[in-house]
């Protein structure tokens, strides 16, 4: 055996942590605050988390309980959370999986990677900025124009609201200026189809587009990454949207009210927001219990890898999918679009899958066993809001107590950093062994 | 490419459909019925199935709707499922999946296997028979005492209840000649102890059965399956005794009114059922939130390998965790106990455990969607009951319509049978490749 280096997960874990402390301060300033005095310590904290892993999930109403300034502060943590960190962080991730990834192939002799090369990352970097700069300038002015134009709003007022708004939405983080949310925008196609392609085009990730941004006009030469991330993405997003528009179109509640276009738009966003969007236009709370359970699915799946969405990731579903199929066709590899998927990328899918189940699990069995009166199918929901950092509410988040808000808090948390980093930073440093052990096949299923 | 062969596992679905077919027709006999008419084809289907799968879930009241005649089918149907056709069909998925573990094994040129070679299946039957044979008899005789003696009920009548409860105990069924099941026997120690270590003996499963009996002086030679069997089912079932009793304790509808004896001994037969039993002495239903989803959990895990109990089983649970673990450290091999685990039995574990995750999401779903009024925790609690063919209940099931009775009767099937012996079935016939594509790695989490 040889010592091993410290994780480099500890790093991402502590940069996080290092950035909620920060963001946990600035919102305990009085001037954060509007009206008299300064937030609750539990209050910033939850709210700084919440930004900083871009999930919105509030305990107070953001328009009210924040000042302007605490409204910049929110702004510019969802930034710093959903570009700033959140993509250097997966970029360090896909380094550490790339280091990994690099002994395998040493092991194995595999051709090619993942698509993304060590000396690609400052290049990368300058994309997103880019693409994350051009999306949100095109949303604010939108929004902007058509806040001034057919609602009204002095032309400050709809600036600043646009500029906030295209933050949230790139960043799939959840905040708004408004009580109400936007609620009042749900027969507004102007407003939603922005928002909800900047939602979209936040969570594809970074990878994706700067392969996209390379190769476009040769899809058959893309990596199995590309191709699973924007397939399975336009998978997911026609499950959202007919799963919504089918099975709610008569609740009272949500659907049921609107004309035709104004469902399909409301679905539209409902069906594509719990991909880790944060924002929605109608009542999560009002849905139906199916309706809802596939919106849980899809919380879980979330948006692509090293993106501003959350989740296990497109690219972990679809891949296990292909694993299912596989062991029921009794093959031997699993082979994805003329490429075979390599084993230990497999048992890294398995991983966090799993990982993942068993968090939202032990989240909402603290949650059930430390609060009274709430059930399972709204505990689990809010769990999942937190955990896939969707930051969506069936209105349960604003009733918790303190220790419910902090079951919250590590569920955004331990989702945002990732399930396999938190357990690997928390982990003592392995010892490789340099032998291996004779094979065995026990009996499973 | 070369045709493959049809798949197995389409004789063992065969089976199982011919011998729910003849349970069916039985059922439907008048003289299976009490009083004058016969049962309902949908009615006999169900409990047929459930008999065969040795689910134990009623839509009736099997001590007043069915005759002694209906209750001796009832009894044989139970005993043929959970050894009969269960037995030998596990043994045909031992074979098939050896068939693949050979290929495995000649690509991979691993040491070792499951333990159970070919030429000991005929010595296995055997040994399961008299295991089943003895278990049963002792259980009869301790359950016929106690209640001549103490409850006074005539010979003749306690005798056939003993043999009734001890196959149901042994074969993980739950079927009760009483209507109010065994709530009677809440704190009698002498007919709780042995119908629940009767459930437990027969969850274990024949290949560990097996290997115990060779090799009882020395665990230390005991082969990875039966290590992580057996300690993983002491494990589960002091999460169940320890959950059960830690979170009802004060519940007026389940342990509340019981004192300390009898808390601890409905902790035990609570906590262990769920494993795939079917019968209990306390109301599920009226269970708190936190310990309904721990049960479920338990459910979904199951029992032991070719055993009578249903569930993923605890070798694909443990095998899981220590697939994530080894995840989390960033090692090479899956390592039990100075064992490596073949990747292609990783795999394999992660398709019957998401797999089995797909069938139950896909079952709640679909109940809740025809029906009306039913919480998504219900639904879920009846559909895993059914899946993992545990048989407990809170109620629902007596209350579903046709539709739904459908589904529960499809999740016992499936789950009896096996999610991927059941896709495997229904998949084409699977070409294999001769060649093989280049390796690809992409990005998960
Ligand atoms: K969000
Ligand atoms: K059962």
């Amino acid at each position: 055996m040889r010592p091993a280096r410290p994780h480099p997960a500890r790093t991402v874990v502590v940069a996080f942590l290092g950035a909620i402390a920060v963001g946990t301060v600035l919102l305990l300033l009085p001037v954060s605050r509007a009206g008299s005095g300064s937030a609750s310590l539990l209050t910033a904290f939850f709210t700084a988390t919440s930004a900083i892993t871009t999930s919105g999930m509030t305990v107070v109403d953001t328009s009210t309980y924040w000042s302007d300034f605490g409204h910049v502060l929110l702004a510019v943590m969802t930034q710093a959370g959903g570009f700033g960190i959140t993509t250097l962080a997966t970029l360090a991730g896909l380094i550490v999986s790339q280091r990994l990834g690099l002994r395998g192939r040493m092991m194995t002799g595999a051709e090619t990677n993942s698509g993304l090369a060590h000396g690609e990352v400052r290049q990368v970097v300058i994309l997103a900025a880019a693409v994350m700069f051009a999306t949100e300038m095109v949303i604010a002015a939108i929004f902007t124009v058509r806040l001034r134009v057919t609602y009204d709003v002095p032309l400050g007022a709809a600036a600043w609201e646009g500029v906030f708004n295209a933050v949230q939405a790139f960043n799939n983080c959840g905040f708004s200026l408004r009580g109400t949310g936007l609620s009042t925008f749900v027969s507004d196609w102007w407003i939603c189809v922005p928002l909800t392609l900047g939602v979209i085009v936040g969570g594809i990730g970074v990878p994706v587009l700067h392969e996209i941004g390379r190769q476009s006009r040769r899809p058959a030469a893309w990596t199995t990454h590309t191709r699973l991330t924007v397939g399975g993405s336009l998978v997911l997003l026609a499950v959202g949207f007919v799963a919504v528009l089918a099975l709610e179109w008569r609740n009272s509640g949500t659907l049921g009210p609107l004309g035709v276009p104004g469902k399909i738009l409301a679905a539209f966003v409902q069906g594509t927001i719990p991909r880790s969007g944060g924002f929605n236009t109608v009542d999560y709370g009002a849905m139906n219990e199916d309706t809802s359970a596939i919106m849980i699915g899809l919380m879980f799946i979330g948006g692509g890898s090293a993106s501003t969405a959350g989740g296990i990731k497109v690219t972990t579903f679809f891949l296990l999918a292909y694993v299912i199929w596989t062991e029921v066709r009794g093959e031997r590899d699993v082979v994805i679009g003329r490429r075979r998927i390599a084993e230990a990328t497999q048992r890294q899918a398995t991983a966090v899958a799993l990982l993942g189940v068993a968090v939202v699990a032990t989240g909402t069995l603290v949650l059930l066993g430390i609060t009274s009166g709430v059930t399972t199918d709204r505990a689990l929901f809010e769990v999942m809001s937190a955990f896939s950092t969707s930051g969506l509410t069936t209105g349960l988040t604003a009733e918790l107590h303190e220790g419910g808000q902090l079951v919250l808090s590590a569920m955004m948390f331990i989702g945002r950093v990732g399930t396999v980093a938190v357990a690997s930073a928390l982990a003592l440093n392995t010892r490789h062994r340099l032998y291996r052990y004779p094979e065995e096949r026990p009996i499973v299923g």
